[in-house]
């Protein structure tokens, strides 16, 4: 059994005991290696899945959550199905933040991710074509341009999450958010957050199909 | 006498009465009707300006700010030199946001403007080309994508000009300018900032030049 999480950059699996994430372009026939259950943000990349599994089952329709929010995306869902109380940050190609009360979502709000981030910047001005500066200390104004939209970035996130989190805990998860988390003490890196709320739908679903 | 701050997007002009802009490919003789004074970030504006009128004078060189940071946009360092102390926030094709001390400047940071926020989130998911929702109350958690999205960009935003601020009144000026100040009390909006710097400036090199 294979768990698939189809986000707009990546294809991201996980087979009970290992994680590994695959391009869109080198999407195989060998990473799909027993039945694949899965959930999907990006209707091309799926079609590619389905492609090579045409059997591979959407598991979309079971996971279902305590919220007001209309067009919440699944990978967000899910995520936040795997916890009961805190917030969840899932930072990749977007960067969502999701806050959960006594297991129900409560809102969220998104940003772009990293990346989108540093292409936003380019497209304003050449100038603007920097990398970031993972190594900077936020307590001190920036005075230089990489500094300067390195700055911009990571101290406006942290700002946010931490006006959207107040006491709760944060649960960090996506490429980048084992980065992001090392800006707060309450926080946890799980890369596995999305997966365990597929895991817990999945179990969900064996139980009622055996009843 | 005309005043002209060449940006990215559009050139905006200033004649001592009234201030205008112009997009690049509007750019006419008409707008030139006296000798211009200007400062540019965009070498290609500065060419077309060049072409319509030669005697055209950039006075970049004498805007000088007392500042560590290296490589600040002219146009950041004209609106930093109108104020004596408190925060500059220039909200045009990027936002800047510089802290004025005693008429020293002791850093700043750059964020992608409100245009190229929308155009990330854009390039990121077709779910996510949506406009803002301007009317949005920052106190709510976002229910749907259109606020997720707004509330994302305009929450960090306020958050990170209020930490960048502290007691500091906030002069905002630029075309988002006007919408970004609604946020805080001790703020002013001032479309002037950067011509008042530039004036400023104006007015020393003719003092120099007449002694």
């Amino acid at each position: 059994m294979i768990f698939c999480d189809i986000g707009n950059t990546y294809f991201h699996f996980y087979d009970t005991k290992s994680i590994w994430k695959v391009a869109p372009e080198n999407l195989d026939k060998k990473f799909l290696t027993s039945q694949v259950y899965y959930i999907s943000v990006c209707k091309e990349h799926e079609q590619k899945l389905l492609k090579l599994q045409h059997h591979a089952r959407n598991i979309a329709e079971y996971i279902e959550i305590d919220t007001l929010y209309v067009g919440m995306g699944i990978d967000r869902k899910a995520a936040c199905l795997s916890i009961f109380d805190g917030v969840v940050v899932d930072a990749g190609s977007a960067i969502t933040i999701d806050v959960m009360h006594e297991g129900m979502h409560l809102g969220g709000c998104i940003l772009p991710g990293l990346f989108a981030y540093m292409h936003g910047y380019a497209s304003i001005s050449p100038v603007l074509k920097k990398s970031f500066n993972f190594n900077l200390n936020l307590d001190d104004l920036p005075q230089n341009t990489q500094d300067a939209i390195s700055f911009g970035v990571f101290k406006s996130l942290k700002g946010i999450i931490e006006s959207m989190a107040k006491n709760k805990k944060i649960f960090f998860t996506g490429g980048d958010g084992k980065f992001l988390s090392k800006f707060f003490n309450n926080s946890i890196y799980d890369e596995m957050l999305i997966f365990r709320g597929m895991e817990k739908t999945f179990k969900d679903i064996c139980s009622k199909e055996i009843k």
